[in-house]
């Protein structure tokens, strides 16, 4: 069996995740709005060879309570699809992925801008299609209420074939340019989409010629059952939750299945779990910096969520003792046997199994590159995934960890890619160039 | 009396307007969708110290006949606010002005999108607003038919109100980031805007920090009356239609009469009409230029057009004989007027006339980099603008033509500067930094 590569992303936001990461010592806390430190991040992410730059996205400030919330760097960020055409601008290879949200977005807006980005780019742009799961962002977009989920993910389906069909309103050999004739296009290459939906009424054309990559890469991270069937009907990369690696090939085997049920080849489906990525010389090193990042996070906060996650109130207990036998509840089973489970696993007082579940409770790989490695291995041969869409504990330096100590030892391993061989994202993905639905 | 000084913007379709300027010998044919090519001219205008690169902007395919359209380099374009970021992380003074359409966004979206530029361009950003005249547009954006001018400028004003409180949710010190205490940011420095208007319900707040500038500089373009007040009450650059040097000063004096009426400073409402230069080694050369220029002007489709301005079918004559007496019919008398008299003032030809009209009607300097300088320093001196949005005829030569060949001109004459003195746009035009209207 030939060797299987792994695919990675960094998933941004714009810069972590964990909620403790902008107090680690020298950590740049301002990056999230400092251009030039995201232009030297994604550089480095190119240099590593990363295949995309993915960024995620919120319509409005986190709903959290406010004790948190005033703690989080995530609380704001610069709209995607303003910072991705700059970072564009100064890279060459990496590919970068916006999301964009098909409830509170104009299809036509979303069709022009990322066909605008994937020319500017030279073939780099992908789209992560999301419904919104944030209620708030309702109220900034003229809304009394958010969309019930099963109408979000129908207008989201329409939205993605009109987005599509926008994209191929002109042939590729539409525009001609001859300064001879005089003639700079030929509206026989040009489709008029006119599409009258439940949801959506757009004419069209696009006025953008049609993308370099035919259609920028669909993203899609949806794990509902609507979610799934719309990642297998559409995506080619999927952000997976992540979590045990059994749960990840049932995943994997399931959406791959479902996309061959359609007709798809599954190959052209991607599947990225994400991960967040601790490294140390020794395991012992990256457990105790992981432990150090969590012990970052603000405990008030952490312990208000723990009580949530159990269904007691989790305040009551000793903070630097062990989790006590935790009651049944009508709370979700799945959440209190997880956390529970957890605590158990690595031996975690209350206080630190609060304060981990409040930094960043997902996927996660802590220990030596050698090990980190291992575990990377081990998902991608087994059909876990293809590759990761990876978290940076803190940045630079955890960014810089990975890129200087886990890729090399990928790229020893023949599992990662040691230049880029292609020029667009989705050559980096291996995946095809969508035909023009319209014309040959 | 101090010199006054001139503001330069160039006025960008991305490129040119003039509709022959692509078939230019050695135009650069595909520079509206060539990023690389895009980089080097506002590199270009950067090096000339120009204040900001203008897009103008369109949400549907331009509405002119087939046989106009396919002939136009101008039929499609990149999405302003996703090129301008690209060409923010490319440059480093030069400002950037974006258009977007208040009827056909979404406020959040608008106010998102030009503060994080803003951020990213370190406070170089200028936001056109405008109401879109072009009917078709509607259609793209799920309405049947294209909203009422007077309810489009209503709707304008509230839009511009939302999306300035938007800017204005975060006070300027509200991000702490004090990695120590774990406060990233203080929620007794944010306000909720709560807006409930006609048009428009935003909650707010915005999910980007305040900008560089406060806000980016407004910028409006509306002649009618409606447009006009609008200008004087929120405008801080407008772009004026040019015309005739008597008509300019009359516009110049009644908006900035209206400005002062309302209790602002006009001094902060700096006037720059539109100006197509054709520069020559002469007088006469740098006309022929320009009538080879309008030769390169589709003649069917231009006379079209001049048939429609006249009111007669102007097929009917010959084309290479002066333009003979036009009776007076139902049409409009001014343009009918205006076309009578620019064919005698420079004893245009039926086909010059028609392709003069078809290429750029508007205000032009054609001369010698001594006698475009005479004009433009009558124009200012005469308090017809604060200085000017230049149309270059062709890229890249009538570009570097006019850096190179005018700009010392005006420069040597003191007109105009030699180095950028400020970071902002808001500097280069000597607009002040708006206070926020909650936060001291």
């Amino acid at each position: 069996m030939a060797q299987r590569h792994m695919h990675l992303g960094a998933f941004m936001r714009p810069v972590t995740i964990h909620t403790g990461s902008w107090r680690w010592p020298g950590a740049w806390a301002d990056a999230n709005f400092n251009f030039p430190r995201l232009k030297t991040l994604v550089q480095r992410l190119e240099a590593a060879k990363f295949d995309a730059f993915f960024m995620a996205d919120h319509l409005a400030l986190l709903n959290m309570p406010i004790e948190a919330l005033r703690r989080s760097h995530t609380v704001t960020s610069f709209d995607p699809l303003t910072l991705l055409p700059a970072l564009a601008a100064v890279t060459e290879r990496i590919g970068l992925i916006a999301t964009a949200s098909t409830t509170y977005n104009d299809a036509y807006h979303v069709a022009r801008k990322f066909a605008s980005l994937d020319h500017i780019s030279g073939g780099r742009a992908g789209w992560n299609l999301v419904t919104t799961a944030n209620p708030d962002a309702a109220l900034n977009f003229g809304h009394d209420a958010h969309m019930a989920h099963g109408e979000r993910y129908k207008r989201a389906k329409e939205f993605y074939d009109v987005v599509t069909g926008l994209w191929d309103s002109f042939a590729d050999d539409a525009f001609i340019r001859d300064q001879e004739s005089g003639i700079f296009w030929d509206p026989a290459r040009m489709h008029v989409l006119d599409h009258q939906g439940e949801e959506l009424s757009v004419r069209g054309p696009l006025n953008v010629a049609r993308p370099v990559q035919g259609w920028p890469v669909i993203v899609q991270a949806g794990a509902s059952e609507a979610g799934r069937q719309l990642g297998a009907e559409t995506a080619e990369m999927i952000f997976a939750a992540g979590g045990r690696i059994e749960d990840s090939r049932a995943f994997y085997a399931d959406v791959k299945g479902r996309a061959a049920a359609l007709g798809r080849n599954p190959d052209h489906i991607k599947i990225l779990p994400g991960a967040l990525v601790v490294v140390g010389d020794t395991l012992g090193e990256a457990r105790a910096k992981r432990a150090k990042l969590d012990s970052l996070v603000h405990y008030e906060s952490a312990i208000g969520s723990l009580s949530s996650v159990l269904g007691v109130d989790a305040r009551a207990f000793d903070p630097d003792a062990p989790l006590p036998e935790i009651p049944e509840t009508e709370n979700s089973k799945s959440g209190r046997e997880r956390a529970i489970r957890l605590a158990e696993r690595e031996g975690l007082t209350v206080r630190q199994l609060a304060q981990r579940l409040g930094g960043y409770a997902g996927n996660a790989f802590v220990g030596t590159p050698a090990t980190i490695a291992d575990e990377m291995q081990d998902w991608l041969e087994s059909r876990a995934c293809d590759g990761f869409n990876i978290m940076f504990p803190n940045v630079p330096d955890g960014l810089d960890e990975f890129c200087g100590r886990v890729v090399p030892e990928l790229q020893a391993r023949g599992l990662f890619r040691r230049e880029y061989e292609g020029t667009t994202l989705r050559e980096h993905l291996g995946l095809p160039r969508p035909e023009n639905r319209f014309f040959a």
